[in-house]
């Protein structure tokens, strides 16, 4: 299991409500697949969102966020953290 | 204080001793602007970095990366998180 970043663009405007609705569907499709999301971010103003995952591989998290409804602009792998 | 996080590209190949480097970096200039760096994460194939901090505003993010001689490439203000 390695560490995932991935990112979404063109979400402007998004709310809490909404925000917790994509990640309830990250949760529950992430499942099939091994994937955890545990944690996301949003910027509403330029419309950025960024999920951290535990993921076999990107092409994991890839599927699980195209189920859900919500395919990632960038799917990188952090290797490192602090 | 909000959360902030910011992306630094261009940085293909960073090892993990120099991830700390900077992120030690960070949190000394930090100190002076009130800027606290809670993680970070490192993709050494696509040389990307990403920053997670509490902040009295982008502003002083801004400056505390360029004083600890790394400017940031994006900086977001994720007031949404989960």
């Amino acid at each position: 299991m390695t560490k995932f970043m991935d990112v979404h663009h063109g979400m402007k405007g998004i709310t809490a409500e909404q925000l917790e609705a994509v990640h309830n569907a990250d949760l529950e499709q992430g499942k099939a697949e091994g994937v955890h999301f545990e944690h996301t971010w949003a910027d509403p103003e330029t419309g950025t969102v960024f999920c951290l995952s535990e993921s076999p591989s990107a092409a994991a998290v890839r599927r699980v966020h195209e189920r859900a409804g919500h395919a990632a602009d960038e799917i990188h792998r952090v290797r490192l953290g602090l």
